[in-house]
């Protein structure tokens, strides 16, 4: 299924997705994350071509990555990347890539200057990258993904996943070009963002518009990603969406400068 | 991971689930058919180890259906049952049974006695069982499901699908029922959680022990979700890890009561 010779605007650009965690398996969790990561490919021109589920087995991940990797074009994973004993999935990727994990300094670095003294072993274990690596950023909350090979390495917590999922979009091969912006809302949450944000939304169907709020101890906000092909329709929705925003009363928005 | 020999209280009985269409993969349709077969199947005992979703592509259903049927104690597929083009998992399941499909008399005279003359080619379609297949009662709407083997075939709609669940868990070989309790945890990350929530895990090897965190709002923490099919063992676990969380200076730790 993985495509073939030129990228050309009509090859089909297959993904998977591999769900980590025995709570999705048990049923105590619902799964949101495929639905989320389809529909965000799909504006890519990316087809999720298969899924799986597997369990906190170490084996188990390795196995489902193996096959899945090698039969699509990418593999997006998601959840086991926190800093409890049940966190194995950089471990699995790493024994998957046949590599070795080493703690990456720029993630050191954030955790130090986050947690000083309080950095303890089981936080340093979300600074493990494989060897080969490159970090997927992480606008929300905690330290960041990354990235190996054709897999790229997501949180399980939905809002995160989503956030991260804004830094996988630009490295895909794809077709079409997606143009994608963001409006930084600080000081106000959520619930008050939702109304404008999705009238606007349900004015432009053709859009991507998503909302990922972020906080902790320097504040807290939403950045508001809009994506879409039409580049008139793009800017069109930009306007639209701080003029709803700041028709609402909502205060402190500005658009992001592209990075 | 299939279970051997003769069924004992800790015996473990497995099955995957195998999710079939375009729709979920897409993310057109949020599947909820994963959870609800999970929880189903562990009232009776039966742990849900891998899931799948398949594209509607007869050979990919094959293949996936043949990988997790020879692994697992029992498989349950859901969707690709109606009556359009699209609709090809009986179809799939007797090629992975190396059988053919018959129109069932039983299904035949529903059929008739429901649509008459209106019975079309279309609607027939939904009448075809694989050779050796019994049928799995649907007390909600339309035909029935079927099974064969160590494999079940249900519909995709939910409210259908959980159903027909109800003609399945009386057929399964039950295992012991996992027993779940739930410690929440407020106001304090998963960083400080670990230490103490691996050192409980690691004295109850036979425990499953899982972190789950939540954040938003309305504030942060997580829960953590033990699991075990020993009564006096959860409980003595449960203790330990309250007590060990107590020990650690965490507070605004409690057990969740169960739903």
């Amino acid at each position: 299924m993985a495509s073939v010779g030129v990228n050309g605007a009509h090859e089909r650009v297959s993904a998977a997705v591999l769900i980590i965690g025995d709570e999705i398996l048990s049923g105590r969790t619902q799964d949101t994350n495929l639905r989320d990561i389809a529909r965000y490919l799909g504006t890519f021109g990316v087809d999720v071509a298969e899924a799986r589920v597997a369990p906190d087995i170490i084996e188990e991940i390795v196995a489902a990555l193996n096959a899945l990797r090698a039969r699509y074009d990418y593999v997006i994973t998601t959840g086991g990347i926190g800093p409890t004993h049940d966190d194995i999935t950089a471990d699995a990727v790493a024994a998957a890539f046949d590599t070795e994990l080493y703690e990456h300094p720029e993630i050191l670095a954030m955790m130090q200057a986050r947690w000083g003294g309080e950095l303890n072993a089981a936080r340093r274990r979300m600074a493990r990258v494989p060897i080969g690596g490159e970090l997927v950023k992480n606008p929300v909350q905690g330290p960041p993904g990354f990235a190996i090979g054709n897999v790229f390495v997501l949180a399980g917590v939905p809002q995160i996943m989503r956030g991260m999922l804004e830094d996988v979009g630009p490295r895909l091969r794809t077709g079409a070009v997606t143009i994608s912006r963001t409006v930084r809302v600080e000081g106000t949450g959520e619930g008050a963002i939702a109304a404008p944000l999705e009238a606007v939304a349900k004015a432009h169907p053709a859009m991507s518009l998503g909302s990922y709020p972020f906080f902790g101890p320097e504040g807290y906000g939403s950045n508001l990603v809009l994506r879409g092909r039409d580049a008139a329709e793009v800017a069109a929705t930009i306007a639209e969406l701080i003029a709803a925003l700041t028709a609402a009363g909502i205060a402190n928005v500005s658009e992001v400068s592209p990075s």
